[in-house]
């Protein structure tokens, strides 16, 4: 089945975004080559005006308008800004934020460490949470990194040195155990063990 | 939780692709945003190229390089004209031919009739069939309609027409049937009626 160069390429680039498949692809992209080509100029200008128009915060590092300084959380007046949860991408500080159970301020690394994928200190934003730590403010650091390898190897880096350094500051981490809805005959050892380590009297 | 307005903006962009929820669209836009901007203009680019590079095919109505009249299925001189196969779709005519049991060409109409959505006869591509029947190589029409109510009255208006202006060619439509892996516990009343109606003597 050969499709039209164009088509096959653009099936390919459609195919590379995460959660889309070949499949998925293809059925944007039939989607898309029905719209009129007003639509289309729309649709790819705001791919580019969105990376044109927004920046990383100069504080936390989220996404931020580049017109602004400061993300919207960090321009918030009734944040806490003693504490601060590290998380590795803004889509983690995304969910954390929609929950609505945390009334403090963030930092984004954007990646986690990696040896193996060459992803080392150097390539994500510590130095940036280093600099908001000497200010003498921050009272707690909580860490939100996934509890994958990659996650606690960046942990185990933030412990360290914050230990090190910052020794006053409170170093909190994230619970792990049964997520709600889970059923703990499925759950895996570990997380049934951080579950037992973690439980709490009621 | 506000992200910067260009962002929101591409976010619902995403969302209305076909497949794509809301989650999956904002996980796309913080994928792409990370991407250095000449990928993002390579990405873009290439949409509005398939738009402008391609067009459909003068016969069967399948997409094509503008440069050619006719797509590679009609240019193909392995297939057989004289057995057309219409479907609503392009998507339909992939898995047709990718599914490899069949040697004749393909009619798309674009579309299935839908008078509640405003979809008449003149909104497909009826006529461009019509003509095609005209010329009298024609020897059989497969309808491969989807089994929808939509699709139905498409193959019902197709056969109306055929069966009065030309009642030599063969008209014939894909069985119903119990598909690959199902499990007959499962099948609704309609399917099991089908694949009872067109047993078959092993």
């Amino acid at each position: 089945m050969n499709l039209p160069e164009p088509i096959d390429n653009l099936v390919k680039e459609f195919s590379r975004l995460p959660s889309v498949g070949f499949r998925t692809a293809e059925k944007i992209v039939l989607y898309l080559l029905k719209k009129p080509r007003f639509d289309l100029e729309r649709f790819s200008g705001s791919i580019l005006e969105a990376k044109d128009k927004v920046d990383y915060c100069k504080n936390c590092c989220m996404l931020t308008d580049k017109s602004m300084d400061l993300c919207s959380i960090c321009r918030n007046p009734k944040k806490d800004v003693r504490i601060i949860c590290v998380v590795s991408e803004i889509s983690d500080l995304i969910s954390i934020e929609k929950s609505g159970n945390f009334s403090g301020v963030y930092h984004v690394l954007h990646g986690e460490l990696s040896p193996l994928d060459g992803v080392g200190p150097e390539h994500l934003f510590f130095d940036k949470l280093w600099e908001r730590l000497t200010g003498g403010n921050v009272e707690e650091i909580i860490l939100a990194n996934n509890p994958t390898f990659e996650g606690e190897s960046t942990a185990i880096y933030i412990k360290r040195f914050v230990k090190e350094r910052f020794p006053e500051i409170r170093l909190t981490q994230l619970a792990q155990g049964i997520p709600q809805g889970g059923s703990v005959e499925y759950m895996d050892h570990i997380t049934l063990g951080k579950a037992m380590e973690g439980r709490k009297e009621i």
